[in-house]
């Protein structure tokens, strides 16, 4: 399945609640939509997960690119369990594997996607961002455009202007058909400063991205393949080809 | 729109993450999945509501019927304004009149439905229980059938078990059809002190109903028309049948 991709210029001016992790993926959504002068909301849950650094990140990000408001809005999803990102499991080193693996948080995606549609509808806004891609993935069945489709229908009948027909919500998925070298490239030519995102899920004591679990593999992996010089400090190299 | 009701009975023995507000609606529900023997995980979202008192009555609840888990989870939905029931907007007290009043928390059904997935997946189980009903209502999208089936398909593809085939995702809806007196009168079968439940909007300074918003008005109306005693301590009477 593909989705009819419309162009971010579409958005100038408009206000677009963007979901920003602090990521690569959602970093350069974000150098996408301010080039294309978008009144970008940048919202940033805290989940309690694992990986606390990358919300400094969203942080540094938002500062960045002047957003016209950030919210870094505290949803604490450990008492749930289920994941690698909020409980006591540990993050796989082994490299990326078929089937959806532990790192899998139940219904993220859906959860931070409706916090956004709040925000968006209370902001008269109808544009959401996400940086949701489903080739070099980890599998999760929230980054599909399938799930994407289903949630702008769902939108549109569980809101306000989706009901009086003064709104039709739409899901701006940028980054959904390219490989991770693919957004490497779309980072490169948004002009996005990549040293600043934060990718591992299982960051060292001393502030290093681990290099061996599936975010960092999918990371070093794009810049390879893309042959773009990674500005990322690893504890240690995977295996040549990024093992992912 | 009208969906298929699967019975409660269906539910003897399994996990079912129920919302619970505290509310008439939430414990009607409360008690019938209780009396159905299911295994109940109650949700209450802390979102910084005007009535605060509500989360008091939803502990009382879980206590009283002993459900499996209880989870008061905070999620403050202030910051994106655009409600009534969250911001320093006027809580209307005219009656209920025709449109979507400002009480209306944007995407609040969609975002705590989201929420119970999460936590339904986590915990195994593939039930939700949420006491909408579009009869004797305030005009929230989504309270609407139309709105329940659309994120049940989305529940379907979001979720690592909705993927994978091994389960459907549920949204128990037992009130849809009933009217407001129709669930007083189910609370009566099911044997819910109703007294222990709140509905006001705008509870007074000494703890009473205001008998003046919406939901006061639709609650009285309810018990007036099922001809049941109501408990409601209401600091003012509204019109002789309820006003709404």
């Amino acid at each position: 399945m593909t989705i009819k991709q419309i162009p971010l210029s579409e958005l100038a001016g408009k206000p677009v609640v963007l979901l920003l992790s602090g990521g690569l993926d959602s970093a350069t959504c974000l150098a996408m939509a301010s080039n294309a002068g978008a009144k970008v909301l940048a919202l940033t849950i805290d989940y309690n997960q694992r990986h606390r650094r990358e919300l400094e990140a969203a942080d540094a990000l938002a500062a960045r690119y002047k957003v016209a408001r950030h919210i870094r809005l505290p949803l604490d999803l450990r008492g749930f369990g289920g994941s690698a990102l909020t409980d006591d499991i540990e993050v796989p080193k082994e490299g990326v594997l078929p089937g959806i693996p532990v790192t899998y948080v139940p219904a993220r995606n859906t959860i931070f996607l409706s916090v956004a549609l709040g925000w968006a509808e209370a902001s008269g806004g109808s544009d959401l961002l996400i940086g949701v891609n489903a080739l070099d993935y980890s599998g999760y069945p929230d980054c599909r455009p399938e799930f994407v489709a289903a949630f702008e229908d769902m939108a549109n009948l569980a809101t306000k202007a989706g009901v009086e027909g003064t709104a039709r919500y739409k899901v701006h998925t940028p980054l959904q058909a390219l490989t991770k070298a693919g957004i490497v490239q779309a980072a490169v030519e948004a002009g996005l400063d990549m040293g600043m995102t934060w990718s591992c899920y299982d960051p060292t004591v001393d502030g290093k991205h681990c290099g061996q679990c599936d975010s960092c593999r999918l990371r070093q992996k794009g810049f390879q393949e893309a042959g773009v010089p990674d500005p990322t400090l690893y504890a240690e190299k995977p295996p040549s080809g990024g093992g992912a």
